[in-house]
């Protein structure tokens, strides 16, 4: 072996003008910060910019090291992009749609209503022009984005009472997101956005009525069944995708090595959470109805699913108003969905619907 | 910039006792050979080795070179276990399941027939046991197995005639792989393995009367439309895994940092594949009702299904006698599908179901 793990000297034979001699080289280690949404504990996402992290320290033979700060660190979860610009963190892991309200366009990275699966949406980004989109967008920012892990189709929430009709979501106050959470609002909820570890305790209190979170995998664990036991399955979120986000300038100090690790290894972290993510969801589903009776599956009435589609296509004609670059972002998306949708059905549903089991 | 990607030598600035030098390092560089199985301009499978080496090369800083040989250059498209066994190449990339017949472990770990589909697959190899059980099949050869790109659901082949019941089959003679050869040969098919560069002329010429390749994305640019225009749709393999194969001597010998690299930039070329290959799939059948009517996409029979599920269970019981390794290889995934369809199911599949558009 060349040099260990352990240390931060490289040991080389050198050769200058003829002589040979033993060197201890001793290179510039770059010492970053990264802020994440999520809490110390809250698997798979904070795993993410852990897992890449830990990559990036084997990789460079510790040259790049990234400290990850949970969200009780710096206590502020939803303003990581603002960090991330103003160089108080060198990176961060969250998701693009919790800063729409600053700037609309970073909005449909994350995943859209009716919108994408992961296969799908990776497809997009890799293949078909999603993550230069992504660039344009941030670049403005001085901030580069990466996909940053896909949690897969999501649950559509728990309610604390059942969903029969459009009425019954009038008034009431839930907590969801993204282009989803224009939605809701526009068929009558309150919606509102709040940091996941004071989720439950907003559901219990009922400060809000409903929440949405993930999915199994995640949402067992945070109890929400025990206040509102009606979980419902996924029209909103087919595809949500993580991001990581680095400072653009502190980017460029990098040597051509360094980039190249860190871009990697963020790549292969959002991958890798997908895969965890989908394990955790299956294991979690399979023991749920044993260890959860309580718990009432159900799918959204045809009436409201109907309401939600419609509402979803009247927002984006109204959204898309006056924003040539989110229309761009848009169009873009639904065009690679359609091709792609058509390739799903004959292949991955096709095969399943015969393969229930 | 600490140092350029076009120079093996790395200036550093040296502290020894006290004394401040600027010294020349040289490093060491580790030339590699990869082999494929894949012809030179063979997309996307070629990819993911070229890709991966790229990858390699710049995280590394030109300190681990790997050279990729297509198989016009080593002519033993189905020897690469052998030949990274054997040393005469340090790496391979391929599909597990060729060598079935040397050793019938490694079959499973490609895809295997009413299997499961890519983002259950991933879920288990990484996060289910999956690598674990392919290590130590390997491990025999003394070679270390990674994934190496998936190529998302297959499509079941390309027939000269409509295959209106099960007697349509028998007699037919057809270029088939992995346990679903072994199911098409219990239904009174001939099967056989050919390379990807011999497989039009071998369909064109009657050698063969059918062919599975892998789908739209590649299948149609070999020009298999124009001698058998029957295209069925897939069961086989749902979620096909390429490998990577590495000597395990010439493993042990990287540095730890190059060893991490080599993993690292391994694991993200597969995944890449996958949403290359979704990516391609997705924009050749939008193009293919157009550019080539004649193509009659077809399902199997119902009859001709159930008796490809009713072979393959009987297969299976049949092919794990006095295997214990591939029964527990075989156990492993269907305890893992088992669960992970649920979640398929209520995620993905309901999803795509009301919205097929």
């Amino acid at each position: 072996m060349m040099f260990g793990k352990t240390t931060k000297f490289l040991v080389a034979a050198t050769v200058i003008a003829g002589l040979t001699t033993a060197a201890l080289a001793k290179e510039k280690v770059y010492k970053w910060k990264l802020a994440t949404t999520w809490g110390p504990t809250l698997s798979p996402f904070i795993d993410a910019p852990k897992n890449m992290a830990k990559m990036v320290e084997e990789m460079s033979n510790g040259r790049l090291l990234i400290r990850v700060d949970a969200s009780n660190k710096h206590k502020a979860a939803f303003g990581i992009l603002d960090m991330v610009k103003g160089g108080q963190y060198d990176m961060g892991h969250s998701a693009s749609y919790y800063w729409k309200g600053k700037d609309i366009n970073t909005l449909p990275f994350t995943t859209m209503p009716f919108g994408m699966t992961a296969p799908e949406q990776y497809a997009w980004f890799y293949y078909g022009g999603g993550l230069d989109l992504m660039q344009k967008v941030y670049k403005k920012h001085k901030v580069l984005s990466f996909p940053g892990g896909n949690t897969g189709n999501q649950m559509g929430g728990w309610f604390r009472k059942e969903i029969k009709s459009l009425d019954d979501l009038k008034g009431l106050k839930m907590r969801i997101p993204g282009f989803a959470g224009e939605i809701m609002n526009k068929l009558g909820m309150t919606v509102t956005n709040i940091p996941s570890g004071e989720l439950y305790t907003s559901l219990e209190r009922g400060t809000i009525d409903a929440l949405e979170w993930v999915g199994p995998g995640m949402d067992i664990k945070m109890g929400f069944h025990k206040v509102a036991p009606y979980y419902y399955t996924g029209w909103h979120e087919p595809g949500t995708e993580l991001q990581f986000l680095v400072n653009q300038r502190k980017f460029n100090k990098l040597p051509d090595d360094l980039k190249a690790i860190l871009v990697t290894a963020i790549r292969v972290s959002a991958y890798d959470m997908y895969a965890q993510n989908y394990a955790m969801s299956a294991n979690a589903w399979a023991k749920m109805g044993k260890d959860y009776p309580n718990i009432k599956v159900k799918t959204f009435p045809k009436e409201v699913m109907d309401a939600m589609k419609r509402t979803n296509k009247e927002l984006l004609v109204e959204k898309t108003k006056g924003q040539p670059l989110l229309k761009e972002i848009l169009d873009s998306q639904s065009a690679f969905q359609k091709k792609a949708r058509e390739w799903t059905k004959m292949s991955d549903y096709l095969y399943l619907k015969d393969n229930l089991e």
